[in-house]
């Protein structure tokens, strides 16, 4: 079982991908998608778009989790992000790959065991879990404590998944 | 020549394909894409952007004029028009086509003339410029406005497109 955690974003866009075997979570990889700045709106957000692609057709993964749309930075970026978000949850329907979404809260609890940890100790004990050598940015570890807490919930329970699954119709 | 203009909207996205030739305007077909309301959210994102492709793959259209996002209503509702705006910018890029993007205002100016006009106002003035026998819905006759107003700017100006094409760079 492969999971895809992305964490979206106009002009960066954070993936991880993690695998779990044997009830252990090793990182497969991750990285960052960074549209050409200097192109327009439609292309950088088609660029997203066709990177998720290539990461899902090179990777396999089973699954993608990502982090819920939050409302709380100025609704000109929150706009911007919502277009990415777009693109990436049309990427995962073309690849045929199921989505499940999950709050900012919902995720730094599973990592950190803390709702409300910064970014930087998201990414400290994302290290830790994953015994990473290097230490990935933040928008790549958050986009892996998407795929941990993915795997947390599905990890103690099926219907975990269901429930997030179908939080999604909104 | 030949625009398709598209109305976005993640429960209802009007589109309207418009064809000029001896400069004469001519509605090739226009429509709706319904997402299925009970399905996960990026399912029906995904829906949005597969019917699109399709369109796009049917018609052939050479461009894609589209309205910019507007920040008058609720920020949820916004936020989910974002999603599915993506969706179609994503499916533009990866059928090859390009974007251009007009304000609600250049739209309706374009259109009745007066920026501030009325949603039935356009229909009414859409109906006749394209001649159109049948009433298309709100959002079909929003998506075929776009497009006018695209081949309208393109009618009279080769600078109107380039600095349209370039203003998407937000």
């Amino acid at each position: 079982m492969v999971v895809l955690g992305v964490d979206p974003g106009s002009n960066v866009t954070g993936y991880g991908l993690i695998e779990k075997k044997n009830n252990q979570l090793a990182c497969v990889h991750f990285g960052l998608i960074r549209p050409p700045a200097k192109a327009p709106f439609y292309q950088r957000i088609y660029h997203i778009f066709r990177e998720i692609e290539d990461i899902i057709a090179s990777y396999g993964p089973n699954e993608m989790a990502i982090e819920d749309i939050f409302y709380a930075k100025n609704i000109k970026s929150s706009l911007k992000l919502a277009h990415a978000r777009g693109a990436i949850l049309a990427a995962a329907g073309h690849s045929g790959l199921g989505v499940f979404e999950y709050s900012p809260l919902e995720i730094k609890k599973s990592v950190v065991g803390y709702g409300r940890a910064m970014k930087e100790q998201v990414r400290d004990m994302i290290r830790v879990i994953l015994k990473l050598r290097e230490e990935p940015s933040l928008d790549a570890s958050d986009a892996l404590a998407a795929a941990v807490c993915h795997l947390n919930w599905t990890r103690f329970s099926d219907f975990a998944t269901t429930r997030h699954h179908g939080k999604s119709g909104k």
